[in-house]
């Protein structure tokens, strides 16, 4: 049960957190190049979620290149405990934010057809934004899935 | 580890189902009686995912009678796998209707301030379903993870 797809200090574990590392960046990227988008408190939001999500996972892979080069198995209760934890807030923080967000470009885009006659309004970047942050929770769903197993398993 | 708080079949696993289902009915009642709700898919989305709440919590909670009434050991590991697919889908449907519900209101209230200009708009009912529906999701996120620890234990 320990030998995991996407467990700490893999090459699958390592993927898990550069794919959510890269596409919270690139939410992020998209989002803050979009125009007005401070004017909405729940496209702050979705950047400062995301930002936690960056640093999180980039500093949970810097840790797996680390047990990869030096063949360190980090797979100790304590460690795995801190990373469930960590896991479960992050994943939890982006479903908020991708869904309050979401939200919003559902009310514009459909209820409310701004998108259609407001032509500032940057709607697909928005959207693009928000697929990436939805992208970044599914990676972080499945990382926090297996360190919950991980976790129990080594109890 | 198989005597948890909440397990099925058990007393305080039927006060966890009746609270979900009670919140969940209370979010929709809420909601139903605000003026000018169904022009929001989002808080369409939210009766109709806090519909499947209550239809879900109900029918565990009458499973957990029968189980308390007849003595019946509910914890066997296929029913127990059933019922964390079924509380993992119901938790993340609550959790994503509940935060896109709040996105919307905190445009209102927030940043467009319509709360306070657009005095027909019963934003204040709005936001106590929103909050109904955020106690109904804890309460299954509680579930979900008891669950999810009972099948790991009887595997």
């Amino acid at each position: 049960m320990k030998k995991l797809i996407g467990r700490p200090g893999s090459v699958s574990g390592l993927a898990l957190r550069l794919g959510q590392c890269g596409f919270a960046a690139a939410a992020i990227g998209v989002m803050v190049t979009s125009l007005g988008f401070s004017s909405f408190t729940a496209y702050c939001y979705l950047i400062a979620s995301m930002g936690l999500q960056v640093l999180w996972s980039f500093g949970l892979a810097c840790l797996d290149v680390y047990a990869l080069t030096r063949k360190r198995d980090l797979q100790n209760p304590i460690l795995v405990s801190l990373f469930v934890v960590g896991d479960w807030v992050t994943a939890i923080l982006s479903l908020a934010a991708a869904c309050s967000s979401a939200g919003i470009i559902v009310l514009y885009s459909r209820d409310l057809h701004y998108c259609n006659d407001q032509v500032h309004l940057p709607c697909s970047k928005y959207q693009t934004s928000i697929a990436f942050a939805f992208i970044s929770w599914a990676l972080s769903a499945i990382s926090s899935h297996v360190m919950f197993w991980i976790l129990l398993a080594s109890i």
